[in-house]
């Protein structure tokens, strides 16, 4: 008889689109035919100058340790990158490359969660922030957010929101899984807001990029005292690469320099001179047409599912998603889902994985899959309920 | 103004040997010319064979997420690896792919400690187990340990150490920083208290493969109720990839994948292609090569430094490190490492970077050098101290 494992685990919830994902990934192997319409993650294979950069140094030995902030030349490449595509001056000194956006979460939570310490965050809304949150005894607390406010966490919400307790705020512009985005105002008013209640704000922009009628504003246009997690996963389409970055305030750097040294050591090292490649024009040019590939697919999937009797009240402006009510369909989200995977081979991900509220009416579609699969999705979901 | 920091932050301390190897590489761009003896890390670059899978899985495309626990081959590889190795059966099942051994320390912490937990483990050792600890609001419980005990926890000196709030203890062998091993009666010895106190035990075998007496004992021979982490780091030469394994019982592996989902998502998708090729029998004859290598820098450099006056009370059986007391030279340990660096150059680890327990009165220093570069410090070391 040992001792029971620690009690974090009874909070921490699987991340169901795994578990979707498996399964799809299962009945495929049995040979049947999936439109898989579940996984966050760019269908594009990475581009291929990217791909040239991490074999060239894998050829020249960079199989060793690199610095736990990162790459110097990447920290150097991610700041003129905010030159270039933002007009803005951010030192690499305040960029560190982590494992991942997940590595970037770990770190902020490291930072500044003290146990029973909680950071606002909306429901829907990714599910791993509240995970993170946990694991060092903090909470994510769920703000319910609807069309009203296409989805996000607007400063009003948040301070009503905000308790004793309350240490920040974390919002995503583009959002998982809404694809809604946060205007200049919006992002103002929520830092005025965390700057009143001395909180920090934090905010996800791992879907810039992947914005499709203007390009998304970032918070680092207004203030130098919020967190930005970013990735060279979405947008850059390097998701098994396992690269993200994150850029601090000045003071917070040193603390998670340390941090990262203990936690990560360092992060993969060919994986980061791949990444340096990201950057170049040839690259850009690759990604740009892929980006409006993804617009194509949203702007035919978008009105296929109102068509079909699916509430999309808004009109997502990026990421790879869109998040659509169920309630004329009078199942349940997970019902839902399973019927239409296993009886339709159309692989979606249920609310749940999201939040709770109203979790139970909603389903995640990621049009991370080709126009002819999409068109094939539809067509099967037609032939199930008309329209 | 806003809110400080959290408290963790005050406990965490930095790796230092990040700070040594920052210094020794800042001296050598001047023009220095520095042995560097500091590095945890074979200065082998990875070899070719896992450089060349992992280029041919880029090729092929291989850049999406994978499996939160793995590639399922990956873990199968391993699984075959304790058979062949070890003449163990370890169930695919209960091996988990993790981003480096960092990776299933973060697992483990997250998986035994509620906060005010604390694990036993020696001081001298990794640095950063505390680290993991502290970031999940337990502690690591240092017992001092010495030559009297090849610098190893004893069953005695554990259960001396165990307290209220103790729900396991982690040791390493062969050890950092002081290449010692446990016998497989040790380990036995060990495995029983815990038992005894319903407490975990954790073994670190990252360093095995690089035990140059007899191989190292497995835990897993004893008992499958411990947590193994291992990693493709050190004997298998893949520092800069960053991937570990984890053996884990098999009641805690859903947990651990539950949390590998949150917080990794996966591990490097191509890298995980690279390590399969590292058990591949021409990868084998590479390393098995280069771990003589080291035996020999071993056998060279050990009697030398005891020459030199430095303490060295025990032979230790592997690793790539000799910790070495320097009481007869009358510095201590951080000044006597500057001293070395800025003056001699030659960069080694002060012991405070494994410990508080005499810390001051010893150093670490690895043979991740060549033979060359070796018999070059000791020159230099005779000029100074004559011997």
């Amino acid at each position: 008889m040992v001792r029971p494992y620690a009690s974090r685990l009874n909070d921490i919830e699987p991340f169901r689109v795994v578990e979707v994902l498996t399964r799809a990934k299962q009945l495929a192997a049995q040979g049947r035919d999936i439109v898989r319409l579940e996984a966050g993650e760019p269908d594009f294979s990475t581009a291929e100058p990217i791909v040239r950069a991490a074999q060239e140094a894998l050829a020249r030995g960079e199989t060793h340790y690199s610095q736990a902030a990162g790459l110097p030349q990447l920290r150097e490449a991610i700041s003129r990158y905010y030159k270039t595509d933002y007009c803005l001056d951010i030192s690499p000194e305040r960029i560190m490359v982590t494992p991942g956006a997940s590595g970037a979460l770990l770190l902020i939570s490291g930072l500044l969660l003290n146990p029973g310490d909680g950071i606002l965050m909306t429901d829907p809304g990714y599910p791993c922030n509240r995970n993170f949150f946990r694991l060092v005894e903090g909470e994510g607390q769920l703000v319910p957010v609807g069309p009203e406010d296409r989805y996000q966490l607007t400063a009003a919400k948040a301070e009503a929101a905000w308790r004793d307790n309350t240490v920040g705020a974390i919002v995503a512009s583009p959002a998982n899984p809404t694809g809604e985005i946060l205007s200049a105002d919006e992002l103002r008013e929520l830092h005025a807001l965390c700057e009143h209640n001395k909180g920090h704000l934090i905010v996800d922009e791992i879907y810039h990029g992947l914005d499709y009628n203007e390009k998304a504003a970032s918070i680092l246009s207004i203030t130098d005292r919020a967190f930005v997690i970013n990735s060279f996963s979405k947008y850059f389409g390097m998701t098994g690469w396992r690269l993200g970055w994150l850029v601090a305030p000045e003071d917070a750097i040193p603390h998670l320099e340390r941090m990262a040294q203990n936690l990560f050591i360092s992060m993969s090292t060919m994986g980061q001179f791949g990444a340096l490649a990201a950057f170049e024009p040839e690259t850009r040019a690759i990604l740009d047409s892929r980006r409006d590939e993804f617009k194509r697919r949203r702007d035919f999937l978008l009105p296929e599912l109102r068509r079909l009797g699916f509430t999309l009240p808004t009109t997502p402006a990026g990421a790879l998603y869109l998040y659509a009510g169920i309630e004329s369909f009078g199942q349940n989200s997970a019902e839902f889902c399973r019927t239409l995977l296993e009886e339709h081979g159309i692989s979606i991900t249920p609310g749940a994985d999201f939040g709770r509220y109203r979790s139970d009416e909603h389903v995640r579609f990621a049009y991370t899959t080709s126009m002819e699969r999409l068109e094939e999705a539809v067509l099967r979901l037609r032939k199930l309920f008309g329209g």
